[in-house]
């Protein structure tokens, strides 16, 4: 019985979707040797506990545009999928620490946000159901605590205060947590109660965007990319979006416009050129975004390097901050790929969320934007999306059916997503 | 989203199911601690590669019969669920070998069975999309091999010769596989050409039926279940049919028959001891079957110990035969418990199945069978059953919900399941 009719698919604009159809059709041949290769890198570079990945597919190109370690969302993943997320948090959980028995979740201190909540709910219970006692600390010190925040999905969650016993981190004399989990990027920082602690903190510390920048991440994201096109026989360029960083940026004083006007120019160019080879008519365009951070704070998409100068004061101004009230100091310069997933009559852009658990690939949703285009980003903030959860796995490849068929494309999703993640096992691996 | 409106759930007699309520509330109430124990268990004694096990539930019992270490059935699980097996199988074949590739796996040799071959097409589908090079050699000496064999599912198989190359077993030059998969519980003894492999044979030679004991099984079954009812809070008796075992036995000769007199009277008088206790108004029976083999070959049930013996030459004779043609020589007498699930207007009698990878559950079904009563074996030779997919996972305990609601009986099974998985575990760990 398939839960396929339970869920409609967006529509990939197939004019385009060419290079994609024989994008997954190498995956679906070389299947036994993408996943031998996936099972070899694990065992050298293990995966990060969690992680979620944005796509974007733009039907002759499917690529990650951001790698977030400390994922939301899974309030929006498929809820017959959550079997899968059990299982997969048992073994990811086992894999760092098999004696855990009780487990601390520290979320983002921005608590007032509904939406996230809901998702640290979902966190919650999948571990718990996994078999795990689970309680949440907030590091925010201005929230009075503890508190229970009731929720619209009928839940509610409690957040405790944490308190640091010389190398512990518990909630008193109650709760002294085998494993503390973050769901906290550290776009603040890294906050003192975490450092040193006897327990195994997961992710590590590092991982945050406190110690990462995007640009090294997309390095090794490029390197992984070419190894596994060679094996996959594609051009890397199909799954890998160029980039180019610049070193000390601030818009405010204007300071680095040459950097940024070189490597726009020059990034423009080198998409030119791809887009030329294989007969894409369509302009090529860059996102500038922060280097270090997350969130769509921060981020712009231009067609020209002109365009990136003739900024004005007020989109200078949001480029200047990011999460967390940081200044921008580097920013990295990616090849826009544009979205040809839509969905609906209203032709809504759909971007692809994928989401992972160790090495498990256990589901994902598209951000569906109404009021957006195809070379816009889709994670911007405030900006409202509505969630439509994968209608299928990302582990049921099927030969049987067309390249393009559900199945395989949310197999292809599954894929690019665990490249994007062996980019950060490699990253982490070089700063443990 | 729930697809629990997708199969309907057999309806469990209420007048008796006062304790099982019971320990439904005491899994529920002491998840977290059960679901740390077992972790801890796998720690000590690994969990076989793969198992199925037969439940029956009396409502004021839940126990297993039987375990079959190298299960068919894959075909009947919920299609549904099969992203959970594919990840499961990962997960399991990693922990194995993490270099494995490839794949041969082993059926059993009547091949001429098409609803075990549906089994072995699943099973290769789980294997295959868990991205492994998946092959099936034949053992059976009389089939001209290859030969590919079409299924009324659409499918086929198709079985190869092997060939044993000085440690190594292949399919000639083509194929050198890393794991060799035993779906084959070898009743009819070891095969030579899989003694000292070089390569891993998942699960090992001495899981079969030519070295295992029921008798042996549930003793260790016994003790999991006391020291998990000890940390459930229930009697063990709630989860733990009582057996005695007798030494030779030849029901030809009535060789045995003082023996069997007297285990099946102690037997009776115990569980009618039990029935007191509880006040479960109803007569006690006792299942008598071969110790080695599979299958519902040779299964008795009595009321009494003189019903034993009055068998006429015809039911000794069937007794006298297992599974391969082995003749009986030693007895298990195990405590009947009665079914008292039952399914549809028929009221037909519901048995269910529980599937485990690794220490996964995964899933199960049940064994719905029209024309028998409450007290008799649902799995006997030629016996046909109808296969009802389980409606949800086992996996999604939930608190919120009544102990009886589908996910918290499905827990319940995965739990009893489990333990006797752990049961063969210990079996394993006393002859590697």
């Amino acid at each position: 019985m398939s839960v396929e009719h339970l869920h409609a698919v967006p529509h990939l604009t197939t004019a385009l979707s060419g290079p994609l159809h024989d994008i997954e059709s190498h995956f679906l041949a070389h299947q036994a040797h993408i996943e031998a290769w996936f099972r070899s890198e694990w065992v050298k570079t293990p995966a990060p506990f969690y992680a979620s990945v944005d796509l974007r597919n733009a039907g002759f190109k499917l690529a990650p545009v951001d790698t977030n370690l400390f994922p939301a969302g899974f309030n929006n993943l498929n809820e017959a999928f959550m079997p899968l997320c059990i299982q997969a948090a048992q073994a990811a959980i086992e894999r760092v620490c098999p004696d855990a028995a009780k487990v601390l979740i520290i979320p983002e201190s921005h608590t007032r946000n509904p939406y996230y909540l809901e998702s640290v709910a979902t966190l919650t219970e999948i571990i718990r159901k996994g078999g795990f006692e689970v309680r949440i600390a907030s590091l925010n010190e201005e929230l009075p605590l503890p508190q229970t925040i009731e929720l619209e999905s009928g839940r509610s969650v409690l957040l405790e205060k944490p308190e640091r016993r010389d190398k512990r981190l518990t909630l008193g004399d109650d709760f002294d947590p085998c494993v503390v989990l973050l769901n906290n990027d550290l776009s603040g920082g890294r906050p003192a109660i975490l450092e040193n602690l006897d327990q195994k903190v997961i992710p590590p510390l590092n991982l945050g965007w406190a110690d990462r920048l995007k640009s090294e991440h997309f390095a090794h994201y490029r390197s992984v990319a070419q190894e596994f096109a060679r094996m996959a026989e594609i051009d890397p360029w199909f799954i890998d979006p160029l980039f180019r960083n610049c070193g000390e940026i601030n818009f405010m004083k204007r300071d680095g416009e040459e950097c940024l006007h070189k490597n726009v120019t020059r990034l423009l160019g080198d998409i030119q050129k791809k887009y030329d080879e294989y007969n894409i008519d369509k302009p090529p365009y860059v996102i500038i975004k922060a280097d270090a951070g997350t969130y769509g704070m921060g981020i712009m998409s231009v067609q020209s390097a002109e365009e990136a100068l003739e900024l004005n004061r007020k989109q200078r101004t949001k480029m200047s901050k990011s999460k967390g009230g940081q200044a921008v100091t580097q920013v990295i310069m990616q090849e826009g790929v544009y979205t040809f997933e839509t969905w609906g009559e209203q032709q809504a852009v759909a971007e692809p969320v994928v989401y992972m658990l160790d090495h498990f690939v256990v589901g994902g949703f598209y951000r569906v934007h109404k009021e957006r285009g195809s070379t816009e980003n889709l994670n911007a903030p405030g900006m409202h999306f509505e969630p439509l959860a994968f209608a299928e796995s990302c582990n049921t490849p099927d030969e049987s059916k067309a390249p393009d068929a559900n199945p395989n494309r949310f197999y292809a999703y599954g894929v690019i997503a665990r490249l994007a993640l062996l980019a950060a096992a490699r990253e982490y691996a070089e700063h443990p």
